[in-house]
C-alpha cells in the first residue's frame, strides 16, 4: 500500500481494519510544548461516534483513544505521538456470506484485483472505520491551530439527498445529529431518514468546512497549492466524489467581473476564490465543499457476481449508515485541519524571516 | 517554496516563470527503453499552444521542447530526462503598470505576502506558463502508458460559461480550437468568445478527461487513493475550482441503488463511480471533471489595492485568455497521465506478483 | 520531528519511549500473499533482548511483539502492518536525579535545546529501546527477501574494543552473546567484559553486515545510490559513528589496480566495492561495516552542567549496556533489511520490463 | 531511477550526462529575499572545475552556471532556481572502444543490469560530470547558513594515499591544488602524484569537511537524524567509500570515560561526537570525514568481461582523474551545505517557537 502516510511535516500514518483489535495512528511533526491529553481528542471523536442515534449505524464502538507516546507532563514532547483505539464491538460473521461476493459500489472487487487477498470483514481497511483516527489526529492539529494562530475549523451539513438549508445558523450546526444549520428542517431530515430506512436504501449529501483566521501565505505552488492539497485531503476520505473551492462549479459560469474577489482597504468584497489565490492562502475564509456518495451497503438486493466471476445476487446485512454524509462534518474538519497545520509548519520553514511593507486586508464577512 | 515536484515515483520538477529566460522540468523515474524524441512531446505542446486562434492569448510562442538528457541513441535509459523550452515573447514592460498594484482575483497578493517579493513580470511563476511543461512531461507518461498498456487519455470541453454540448462526438473534439464535443456548438461558441472579448471579460470553463484501458489495481489507499491523487493533480492547474470523479456532486441526491455500479459477468452496468472503487481503480474508464474560473486578467476596471494598501484601480493590460479553459484540455490530460504513471509504478513495485483468479469485468460501454 | 519515518515504498514509521506504555511501528508497503505471525518476529527480537547475559544492560523486557493489522488469515493483505511491543520492566525512578542534569555523550542536551522540553525517563525517544522495533519491522523485510529473492542478511561483531577476531566462521556467530565469529576468543570477550564492568566503564564495537543472493540492479542513483541509502540507515542507529562499504577506508591507500575488482566470466575477483558500482547492487554480496562509540551512560563521574549552566558532576547509575555494540548486530541486520526491501520494490517499479542478454557474473566467494 | 532529488524541504533535483548537451539542477525552497548571482556559484565551481592542473583530468570545461529562474532584480523571489551548465569539451569518440566492454570498478556493468541500456559516453549519468550541479546548488546553501546564521562549511584533504599532513593551517588548504592543509607535503604530494600518473595508476584520498557556527538543534530524530542525512549525502557522492562523523571508527577502541564530550559552563572539553548528539547538533563543529576510492578509469590494462560474458582485456584512456580525491573537496562541503539548509528549515518549522532557558555552551576550540 505505502499510501497511509499524509502531509509533509505533519503527518499522519494509520493502521487497522475494520474487524481487527484495533486501529492506530502515529502523527510526527507535532511543535513541542503544548499541552495535550486524551480528552483533547475525544470531544470530535464522540461527535463522529456510531450509534449515537438512530440515523447511523448500530454498531457501537466507544472510541475511546489513548495517547501512547510523545507527551510528558502533559505537554507534547515533538517526538511522534502514537494514538490507539480499540475495536470492540465486530461482529465478523455478519460478513461471512459476501466472502465470496463482491459488493456492488464497494472496494471489495478492486482490493482483491490490487492485492489477490482482502479481508472481508467489514471491509477491512476499505472501511471508513478507520476515519477515527483522521479525528483523533486532526484534534491535535485543531488544537495547536487555535491555540498558535486564532485558526478555527468548522463544518456543516449543507444538503442531505434534496434537502438543503433555508437558513443558516453556526449555532444550529451541534444542536442536531446532522451537523444541519437550519432548525427548520430537522423535522424533515429525519422524517426523510426515517423512510429511507425503511426502504433500506441510501443518500449522498453535502458537507461544507469553513477555516476562518488563517494568515495568508499558505500553499506551497506550484503543486502543492493549498487548494490541491485541500483537494487531496478531502477526496482520499471516503465516499467522497467531488471537491469545491470557493465558487467551485460555480465558476463555469461565472464572468471574470464576476468571479474575481475585488479588494478594498476594508477588505475584500466577495470570496469566490474560497480563500485561496495561485494557490496560497488569502487571509480570508478557507471554504472547501464536498460531496459524499451513498452508502453502498444496502439491503435492497443489487445486481454482482461472485469470486468465480458468477452472477450474484448480493444483499448487504450488518450495520451500515444509510447516509455517510451524517458522520463527515468531524472528518472533514479534521482533514483540513491536517493540511493547514503542515502548510502553517511547512510555511514558516521557508519563511520565517519575511516581512511585508503591505497591510493584510481584513476578510470578507458573510 | 519546494512544492514543485509532483509525484512519488515517477516524479516531475518544474522552474521557469512567465518573463523569464526559460521553462524547465525535469521527469524522474520513467522506464529505460522507450523511444523518444521530441517529436513525441511536441503533439499535445501544439494543442496547448498560445496565439492559435483568436480566442486565445496572443502572445506567440513557438513552445519547442528541448529534450536535454535521460535519452540515448533514442531509447529513454531510465536517468532523469530534462526538459527545456526557451520563452521568446515576453514583454515585460507590459507588466510595469501593475508593479505597485495587486490584480484582484490573481496571486499578486498572495505572492507579496508569502515570499515578501515578487516577481510581478506576467504574474512570474504564478502564470499558467509553466502549464506548458506539464504537458510536455505528461506526453512522456502518455506514451508509456499507452505503448506498454494500452491506456488512452483524452478530454474536451463540456462547457463553455452557458453553452453545454447536445450531442458528443470524440471525433469532432480535434476538429475545432475549443476541444469541443458538438460540431453544432462551434458557431455558439465562436460568437460568445467574440462578443466576450469585445466586452473585456472573461467566462469560466468545465473540462472532461477521461483514461481507457485501465487494469483494476492502481491506487495506494489510503491517503494516496488514486481519486485522491487525481483530486491534487486537477486543483494544481491554474484557475482550477472544482474536481469530480465520476458521478461528483450528482452523487448527492443519489440513491444508493441508483448510485452503486452494478456488475454483472458482461460488466458494470453503469460507471458513476468514474473507475474507481476504494481509491483504487476498477478497470472502467477514469471519469474526471474540473471546473476553471474566468481570467482575472480583464481589462474592465475592479477595485484594489496597491502595496502601500490604498485604494487603487486596476485595468489589466497585457495579452491574455478571455476563457483559459480553452487550452486547459491538454494540460488536464497531462496531469491525470502523470497520476496514472505514478500509480502504475507503485503497484507494480508491491503487487507485481499477484494473480487472481477472479476474472476482470469489462468496464461498461457509454 | 518528523524523521520517524524510514523508506520510501517499504516504509517504517516508529513511535514509543523508553518509558512509555509501548513502542509501535507502521510497516507500510509490504507484498500481500506472504505468510506471516508474530513467531516470525520473534526471533530476531530475541537476539536483541536485554538482559539475557551479564554482559548487556539488566533490564528485563520480554519484547513481545503483537501484530495489530494487516495480516489476514496467515497472510499479509497489502495494508499497513500495526506492531505494537509493551514497556513492562521501566524504572523512571531511575532517573529523576537526572532530571536537572546533562549526561555528557547523551542527547539530554540537545533534545533539550531542539525542543525546550525532554522525557529524562531513560532517555525518552533518544533511547536504544526504540530500535526493537526495527528489528521487529527488519523482520518482515529479511522474510520476504529471503522467500521471494533468496536474499539472505546475516551480521557479527567483528571489533569489541582492542580484540578483533583471528578465525572467521559464520557457524560461530549465534553461539555466543557477542555474536562473534571466533570462538576461541570468546573467554577473552568475557573476561574483557568483566574488568569493563567492574570498572564501571564502557567500551566501542565494529559490527559487520553481509547481503548476500543480490540481483544486480538494487539502488537508484544519483542521490537514492543503495550504498547511500544503507549509509542513512546505519547511521540512523543509536551509537554508530561510522560506515564503511566494501574496502571503505582501505579505499584511501588503495591504487586503482587493486582497488577495481576485476571481473571475469567465473566471477568478480574481489569485491572492494562491498557489492555496489554506481550506487546500484552489482550481484556480489553486500559488505557494510559500522564503528559503535561506546555507551555514555557510565558510573564514573564525569564533568557536565545543569539545566541552568552550574558546572555540575553526573554519575549515570540505571540499567545500561557497557558495550551497546553487542546486542546491536540483529539492529544493523534489520536496518540493511528494509533499505534492501525498499530498493526491490523500487527497483521493479521502473524496471520490471528490464531484460538484458549479458549474463550475470557470479559473485565472488569469500 | 527517481532517485535524482535530494532534501525534503530545500531540494536539489539533477539532470544530465557525462557527454550530453548540458547539466541542469533545481534548487526548490530556498528562502527569499536573499541576494544572489551566478558569480556566487562560480567560486566554487572554478574550485571543483576540471584541468586546473596536471593533476586532475584534462577534460577543459569552463563550468558556467546560469541561473534561469528564481532570481528577480537581484533576489531570489522563493520559486524554484533553475540552473544550468553546458558541456562544451565532450569527446564520445574516446568511449567507442569500451561500448562493448564492462570497465573494472565502474558503473558501466550495473546500470546495463538495472536499466538494460546505457549511455557508453563517459559514463553517461554515472560520471562525477554531474557534481558540478552539487557544487553550484551548494552554493546557494552555503551562501544562505553563512549570511542568516553565520554557519561556515570548509573542507580539507587529510590524506592522498599514504601521505597525511603533519601541521595543519586552515590558510594554506586555497593555496594548493590538493586542499591540503600542510605547505610543508606539496612537493611530496606534486611527486607521487607525477609518478602515479606515469605508471598510469590512480590512489584513493580522505576528505575532510568541517561545519562551525552551528546552532544547537538541527537534525530530526529518529531516522533523519542530522548524521544519518549527512551520511547519505556523504555516500551519495561518486567513489565514497566509508563517512565517519566525529571520532567515527576510532570510538571502537575508545572507553566511554574517553569518548564522551564532558561539558562545562566554558564549553565542550572535546569533540568526539564531531557536533551530533542523539541525531541533534550540539553546536560544536560538525566535523565529517570520508574516503574516496582510486579511480577505476586507468590505462593499466585490467581484467573484464564484454556484454556478451566473454573475457576481456579493459585499458580505459579518454581523460581522468588519477585521484578524485583531489576534486571533491568542495562537492563534500557543498553536499553538507545542503543538508544543513535543509535541517536549518525542517528545524523551525517544528520549533520556531522554542525557547531555552539552558545556556547555549560554547563549542570547543580545536
Amino acid at each position: 500500500m505505502s499510501g497511509n502516510t499524509f502531509g509533509k511535516l505533519f503527518t499522519i500514518t494509520g493502521f487497522g481494519e475494520s474487524h481487527g483489535p484495533a486501529l492506530g495512528c502515529i502523527v510526527d511533526g507535532c511543535p513541542p510544548g503544548m499541552s495535550l491529553s486524551e480528552a483533547d481528542l475525544q470531544d470530535d471523536l464522540e461527535r463522529r461516534k456510531p450509534g449515537k442515534t438512530r440515523h447511523t449505524t448500530q454498531r457501537r464502538e466507544n472510541d475511546i483513544v489513548k495517547i501512547m507516546s510523545g507527551v510528558f507532563a502533559g505537554k507534547t514532547t515533538g517526538t511522534p505521538i502514537g494514538l490507539l483505539i480499540e475495536n470492540t464491538d465486530q461482529r465478523s460473521k455478519d460478513y461471512t456470506n459476501i466472502m465470496e461476493q463482491f459488493r456492488p459500489g464497494h472496494a471489495d472487487y478492486t482490493y482483491l484485483q490490487k492485492y489477490g487477498v482482502r479481508d472481508y470483514r467489514g471491509g477491512g481497511r476499505s472501511s471508513a472505520r478507520e476515519t477515527a483516527m483522521r479525528v483523533a489526529a486532526g484534534a491535535i492539529a485543531k488544537k495547536y491551530l487555535s491555540g498558535r494562530y486564532g485558526i478555527e475549523i468548522k463544518g456543516y451539513m449543507a444538503q442531505l439527498g434534496p434537502i438543503k438549508f433555508d437558513a443558516f445558523d453556526w449555532d444550529q450546526v451541534e444542536q442536531n445529529p446532522f451537523f444541519f444549520p437550519d432548525a427548520s428542517k430537522i423535522d424533515e431530515l429525519e422524517n426523510y431518514m426515517d423512510a429511507l430506512r425503511k426502504e433500506g436504501n441510501s443518500i449522498g449529501a453535502r458537507i461544507n468546512v469553513v477555516a476562518s483566521g488563517l494568515m495568508p501565505g499558505l500553499g506551497e505552488p506550484i503543486f502543492d497549492r493549498l487548494d490541491a492539497d485541500i483537494a487531496h485531503a478531502m477526496m482520499s476520505i471516503n465516499a467522497v466524489k467531488g471537491v469545491e473551492i470557493g465558487a467551485g462549479f460555480e465558476s463555469i459560469t461565472q464572468k471574470g467581473t464576476q468571479h474575481r474577489d475585488e479588494m478594498t482597504p476594508e477588505g475584500f468584497l466577495s470570496n469566490n476564490a474560497g480563500g485561496v489565490l495561485g494557490g496560497i492562502s488569502s487571509g480570508q475564509d478557507i471554504r472547501v465543499s464536498i460531496a459524499l456518495k451513498p452508502t453502498s451497503s444496502i439491503r435492497l438486493p443489487g445486481k454482482s457476481i461472485d469470486i468465480k466471476g458468477n452472477a450474484a445476487e448480493v444483499v448487504t446485512t450488518g450495520r451500515h449508515d444509510p447516509c455517510v454524509g451524517i458522520r463527515a462534518t468531524p472528518i472533514a474538519e479534521a482533514m483540513l485541519a491536517v493540511v493547514l497545520m503542515d502548510h502553517v509548519l511547512r510555511h514558516r520553514a521557508q519563511n520565517m524571516d519575511v516581512s511585508v511593507s503591505t497591510p493584510i486586508i481584513p476578510a470578507s464577512t458573510e
